[in-house]
């Protein structure tokens, strides 16, 4: 069976991640593909009761140290129940944020600094995307989509400009960190041109992986054929 | 302002923890000495949160890494917002588990290694009891009082008993571990028995704090008013 592929999208809030999540969804069903959507914290029963702690407005006194482990745990949760099970039996696994925004917000965000990283190599056995597309914008252009999308803005929206800025500038470091993994997306085009700009880069990842998994799965197969002759 | 005592209480349930512990909260308070008494997990809004998560009997299908994150963020919040003000005014901290339960039950009971040590040191800052008191009991001895106690038995109480063997044998490989921490005590004596023992090995704790704060204030004193003269 072959493992299907994991993407993960990353950005603040404002940046049109959902839009852009549908869209790809749309893509792989019209190409056939089973795919599986979650979005992160939560995506499990236990990781929507740690998400509820999480966004809560009360939790207004929560340190950094427990935000980072409670994030931790609800990804971990996430991989051992759900993502590894759907890539083992091949279908694909689009992730509304996953370790990224550990980093972003916890590691740079909050200040915690690389501890951010062990615990979440911890939490996730050391799973990651095949491909994340972290959307970047300006944050006068994200303050407004979030305006226009209305409701009541959550604990970690609630943060201010000062901590999202920091938490940007937290993100195209770690995209630096994984340039081989993260692709940075221009996110104030138009949605048309975004979504097209993303199904060529998972096009691209498909062909990458169908080639590697061509070229590993020859050798086997006429070593075994030898061995029969 | 001299800092309070920090004292943990460990041992797998029907070991007779609580009773000792409010048999030591009675010692302090007729020595008139201010004592903060804690559980965990929980102790703090959000931990009970998390408590509640984590000893839910619908939460059998949690995984080890996420029930080890999950007691380190209820210790994370705990530390940083009740233990640490506490001990910084002066009042002693009687804690009934603590980083010890994580290294038994999550370390050695789910054979989670040594991330879990590295995890709890994120989490607590590096903040470690003065004193643990750690009351072993054999399983059947331990069955039969938590049997009299009667209560429903919550998600880790329903472990069974080769799981709680293992957590015995990672209660004493943690002893080893720590042996300038960790009195081990032999919980099948009588309580009030138990209690002396505990009375005593409180009293030389408090009695080694002293000299050494008596010692190491001394040499800033004299300094001072050498300065001044």
């Amino acid at each position: 069976m072959t493992r299907g592929l994991f993407i993960s999208f990353e950005g603040t809030d404002g940046t049109g991640k959902s839009t852009q999540i549908e869209l790809l969804r749309r893509y792989f069903q019209e190409a056939g593909q089973e795919c599986v959507y979650l979005r992160e914290p939560g995506g499990t029963a236990i990781g929507e009761r740690v998400r509820e702690v999480l966004l809560d407005n009360r939790s207004r006194g929560m340190t950094a140290r427990t935000e980072a482990l409670l994030y931790a745990a609800s990804r971990a949760q996430l991989v051992e129940t759900v993502i590894e099970p759907a890539l083992e039996t091949g279908k694909n696994v689009i992730c509304d944020r996953y370790v990224d925004s550990s980093y972003a917000y916890q590691e740079f965000g909050r200040d915690l600094g690389s501890s951010v990283v062990d615990i979440n190599e911890f939490a996730t056995g050391g799973l990651m995307p095949d491909m994340t597309l972290l959307l970047m914008l300006d944050r006068q252009a994200a303050r407004e989509r979030m305006a226009a999308r209305g409701g009541e803005a959550d604990r970690i929206e609630n943060e201010g400009d000062a901590f999202m800025e920091k938490v940007a500038a937290g993100y195209l470091k770690v995209a630096k960190r994984y340039p081989d993994r993260i692709r940075v997306i221009d996110a104030s085009k138009a949605p048309e041109e975004i979504a097209a700009e993303i199904r060529s880069e998972v096009e691209m990842l498909q062909d990458r992986k169908t080639r590697a998994e061509g070229a590993s799965g020859a050798r086997p197969g006429n070593s075994d054929s030898e061995e029969l002759e």
